[in-house]
Order: C-alpha cells, then sequence, then structure tokens
C-alpha cells in the first residue's frame, strides 16, 4: 500500500543482505524504517512490537531464520534460532507456523545450501502473505457487497478492532482488505476505528492506513462500539485474529470478545479474517491458546505529539496504582458469523473449516 | 473520605458565602480546589467536567441556584438559573432532580427569603446525599458479605467502571461506598478498575481514590474485563448511573453496556448502586434517555505527567483523523442482575422499583 503516494510492503530484503522494516513504534507520529542484520535483531523488532501483527509477526520471523543462516548454517544454530524467535511472543500462531515452514525447507538441505534457500523461502513466504491477502479482500468483498446490496447502496459502517490491515501483514492486511477493495471500487463505506488499548493500534496504525488511502473513517473509544451497535450505526464488524483453534473459537487482540457480545447482541454480522497460517489445528478449542500478559507500562503511560513539535510520553494514571494488561482475549465461536479466508468464507465451526480445508481432516481425525 | 489523611467532602460552603470543590480535571495528578462564586461559575464547573458523577451534579447545581439568588431573587433569575444549569449536561438525571427540588423549595417563598431558603436547601441536598450514600454502602455491603461467604472468604474480585465513588458524590460514592464498608470490615476484597476511556475516569479517579483508603485495586484497560471474568477472576460487578428509566434500563459511562452484556455471558452478577434521584420516573425505558455527545478532543488528546516534572497534552492518534465521542449508553434492564439503592436492593424492573419506591406507583399508573 501507499505512504505518501510511495508503495511500500512492511517489510522487504535489501541488496546488502539485510531487511528492512517500518518501525511501527513510531506510527503515527513519524514514519521510519529500521534495518535488520541478525536473528536477534528480528527477536527484538517482534518483542518489542516494532512488528506486529500476525502474519506480519511470521514473515520477519521467517527472515530471522535466513539472517542466522548466514551466521551459521548448522543444524543448532537452525533449532536455537527457531526457539529463540518462537519464544519473543506466544499467542499468534503464524509465528510458529512461520518457523517451521523454514525449518522443515532447511532440515534435510546441506548446510552449503540453507543460507540461499533461507532467504528464498522467506521471501516466499511474504509473496504467498501478499497473495493470501488479496484473496481474503476479494472473499470479503463479496461479503460486503452483499451487505452493501441489503442497504440498497447506502453508506456501509463497518467496525473493527485493533490492526489487521497491511501494517500487521505484508500488504493488503486481513479485515482491512476487502475494505480497501469495496472502497477502490466505489462502494459508499465508513469504517468505526476502535481506539484499542492500551497499545492504541486502532488510532494509531489502523487510522493512519485508512487515511493514507483515503477511506472515510471515525475513531471511537473502546468503550464505543456497543452503542453505535444499539443505534443501528453499524452494519457489520470485521476483525483479524492472531490464533483460531480447530472449532472455530478465535483469539485476538484484548476486546474484541466484548465487540462479538454486543455484535451479537444486536444482531450485528461479526466477521474474521485470516489466513490460513492462523488456524492452530493442533488445539481443539481456545482455553488452550496462551494469552500474553505485557508490560502495564503500555497502559499507565501514554506517548503523543506535543503542541510545539516533538513526542512526549506522559504518566496517565494515579500514582502508585498497579495495571495489568493481557493483550488478548478469546471469542467463542457461537460469536463469530463466519470466517473470510484465502480459500474464501465458512462457517466458525470445526465443519466449516474443514469443508475449505479438507486436507486436514486425515490429522483432525487423528487427533 | 480523606485525602493524604485530612477528611473532605467534594463541595462545601465557606463563611465568605462561596462555595468550595475538588477541581477533578486536576486529578490524579494534583490536588486543588475551586470556588463558585456564581451560578455561571457553577455552570462552567458542571459543563467542563470540573465536577462530575451524577449526585455532586446535582448538590453543585443546587449551590448555583443559590448562589443565583444572592444576587437576584425574582421568579425570572430562578426559572432562567435553573434553564441555564439544566443545560449544562443532558444525560444524568439528578441534575433535574436537584434543580427541581431547589425550584420548587423557593418559588411560592416571598423573595427576601429564597437567598437564605436556597442556602439551606442546597446544604440538605448535600447532606442528604452523604446519607444516601452510606445507606446504599451499608445495602451493599449485605451483597458483598453474601457473595464472600458463597466464596467461603476467599478474596472477593470486584469490577467497576467509571468513577462512583465519592468524589462522584458529595462522601462516600454509590458503587464504592459499599467497597469501602466491606474493606473497612476487614472483608478480603480487589477491585478491577476499568481505564474508562476516553476521559479514564477509572485510571484517574477511582484508582486516586481506592489508592488513598488502600483498598487493593489493578486498574485495567476497558478491553480487558471480559476477559476476566471468563478467567472466572471477577466476582461480581458494581457500577453508578446517570439515569434508570421507569423499566429499569440504565445509562451509565460509555463502556458499561459491553461489561453488562460479558457480565451475563460468564454469569457475573452485575449490579447497579443508585440514589433514588437518579431514577426518572418520566421515562418509560432508555431509549429516551439522552446520550450527551461531548468532543473528540478527550479522545484524541491526553494530559499526563512528564518524567522531569510537571504535565503535558499530547496529541495521541494519526494526524487528521477524526473522532466521535459518545460519553454514556443504555445497559437493557434484562442484563442488570439487581440495583443497590438507599431502600434497599431491588431487581432492575418497574415492579422491583416500585417495590421500593410504592409512592410513585400512582404517578406510574397515570402515565
Amino acid at each position: 500500500m501507499k505512504i505518501a503516494g510511495k508503495s511500500y510492503r512492511t517489510i522487504w530484503s535489501r541488496d546488502d543482505g539485510s531487511v528492512e522494516i517500518i518501525d511501527q513504534t513510531k506510527l503515527p507520529h513519524a514514519f521510519a524504517t529500521l534495518r535488520l542484520k541478525s536473528a536477534a535483531d528480528a527477536a527484538h523488532a517482534i518483542r518489542t512490537m516494532i512488528v506486529r501483527g500476525a502474519p506480519l509477526i511470521g514473515a520477519t520471523a521467517a527472515y530471522g531464520i535466513a539472517l542466522a543462516m548466514r551466521e551459521d548454517s548448522s543444524d543448532v544454530a537452525l533449532d536455537q534460532t527457531y526457539d529463540a524467535l518462537l519464544a519473543t511472543r506466544p499467542t499468534a500462531v503464524n509465528l510458529r507456523w512461520a518457523l517451521a515452514r523454514m525449518r522443515d525447507r532447511l532440515r534435510n538441505r546441506p548446510r552449503e545450501e540453507r543460507a540461499t534457500l533461507a532467504w528464498t523461502e522467506a521471501a516466499a513466504i511474504c509473496d504467498d502473505d501478499v497473495e493470501t491477502c488479496r484473496s481474503i479482500g476479494e472473499h470479503g468483498l463479496a461479503i460486503l457487497r452483499e451487505a452493501s446490496e441489503r442497504k440498497s447502496g447506502a453508506k456501509l459502517n463497518i467496525l473493527t478492532h485493533c490492526n489487521a490491515g497491511w501494517l500487521a501483514c505484508v500488504d493488503w492486511g486481513t479485515a482491512l482488505a476487502p475494505i480497501y477493495m469495496a472502497h477502490d471500487s466505489g462502494l459508499p463505506l465508513h469504517v468505526w476505528v476502535d481506539e484499542t488499548r492500551p497499545r492504541n493500534q486502532g488510532a494509531s496504525l489502523t487510522a493512519f492506513e485508512l487515511g493514507g488511502h483515503g477511506v472515510p473513517h471515525t475513531i471511537i473509544a473502546d468503550n464505543a462500539g456497543g452503542h453505535y451497535m444499539q443505534a443501528g450505526e453499524v452494519d457489520l464488524c470485521i476483525v483479524g485474529t492472531d490464533r483460531v483453534a480447530a472449532n472455530g473459537d478465535v483469539a485476538n487482540k484484548i476486546g474484541t470478545y466484548l465487540k462479538a457480545l454486543a455484535a451479537k447482541d444486536n444482531g450485528v454480522p461479526f466477521h474474521v479474517a485470516l489466513p490460513s497460517s492462523t488456524i492452530d489445528w493442533t488445539i481443539a478449542d481456545g482455553h488452550a491458546i496462551p494469552i500474553e500478559e505485557r508490560s502495564s507500562d503500555e497502559l499507565l503511560k501514554m506517548t503523543g505529539r506535543l503542541p510545539g513539535g516533538g513526542l512526549a510520553t506522559v504518566e496517565i494514571a494515579a500514582p502508585g496504582s498497579p495495571g495489568a494488561n493481557p493483550g488478548f482475549d478469546v471469542t467463542p465461536a457461537r460469536l463469530v458469523t463466519g470466517f473470510i479466508t484465502e480459500r474464501g468464507p465458512c462457517a466458525a465451526t470445526r465443519d466449516g473449516l474443514l469443508s475449505l480445508f479438507p486436507e486436514r481432516r486425515k490429522v483432525q481425525d487423528e487427533t
């Protein structure tokens, strides 16, 4: 997608053998890129959320393996890098998926080929992600068109939580890909952007993306979505996800569950957009998904632009009061209207998922 | 209640004929008081949320009438002051209740008596509020004791939204009064404090209150409460309210509805504490409650303490993105476990309310 008229992905390789990423901790206040020169750099970028979003975490980890193979292409180095990168964040399963794809590609190949193979495979993961998100966008576009027709073409109001746009992926996004395509095709729409406390990825990243692309949108407090649904001001919700269990339970940014409850209570469709790499076929339901607990500083401090220029970080809460900061929650499948995947839409059930991914049926029947 | 060991109310009259209030826009960063010398001062304090909280808004408006009567005790002045104060904020019905009580007290009295009468009546409204909140606290304490017994005395985890503590009233609070009494009686408890975006009354005021009183508490993002309920970490919710319709629908700080949905979904009791002045017997249900729309600056900017001392206000969202800021939402009565009033607990239904306030039955039957 474009920033100030120039096309970007969120991650790309450089001729000097490093990997360049957009520093998402600087957005929306400044646009800056960073170079990753080692697996440790990649791990640091993931852990500190310089890159974030389930698909982009996976892509960055893949390049982390590739960078490591340049230094040491041994089995020990491969396994150690895999473990170090896997440990950076617990909830998004795309991290494990991308690391496993890299290890499977490299494990039985000669050491001298691994650096080149790894580089090619990481690039392929990125290219695949772009194509996957484009497909999600097209399948989601059909859903938005139907919703628009039900309103006789009147402006469609879509609510989204957190950032599942191109900044969360390599390009396009998951939840936002259909929105970009619908907007580009002339379908009138408006997006309610949940601020998404405590890290404000909605107000910072989703609003930045949508504004950059010219999509009409309004930032609202996370508290406000239920009220707008009650008032008939939300036609549908689309969110991304960090991990989907085999039964369709959805782990996503903290607060997603509350919006799904409100959608259900008001008869508002609640869609979850995801690449199949986000499905964790190894767990039966959402109870098994680990929920990351992050620093309470993310809640108790806030960074923003000073009126005279420059940035400041201020402490916003009562001095001495502790905070707690779970990063994700689990939305039960019963609250999800449907999934939008690269192979099309499906019901948020085990059977729904297996109807699109029949090759998983054997694995599922065995577990 | 006490701040740094000294007892305060949120509003009190001074010997010089002015009224002193705590400037709640300065909390939790600084403790400062302000003097109101006219009805215009009172209106300004209410509109800009220097004072806030349904009961305190009513008390401040009452003193606004009293201050006006000093200047001009005519019927015209009384009506104009009533109208000007009523227009300051639309949702909390205590404002209308207190103004009506003042006007009823003064209307048919000689002009020369009105200034003194008004002053006495405003003081009585404050004293009554303290007594009302104390009663709410005692009735709520019985509910907390029962909940504690069901857990065999293990630590009770209570979630609250916004600030319905003593800072929202004249003293004690509504939702927090039972918590203070339970804590003081040695009942082990811990409070999950919803940050309460966009104005952060939870992180700023409730945490400040609870910390000042030594009540164990943890600030969480508004997004996190559903997750903690799913995890069994919330035993019950108590919130305040700005207006209750005759059928039991509850207007309260934006986001309350989402917590009530999550409580229902997880079998967590959801209590609403209120003085009877918060019941609007004139409206059949919550649809008729006006929802205040406030400036998006409250959402898009944030004030806090700089590391080196001093305060700064920073812009936190993507530049150029608009925001919307509804201040309240309506929680349907079906999601409310029960009310806690100064006359005791009752079901969140028309019959439940009338069982405690039978004197309203005739009015209700006529409407």
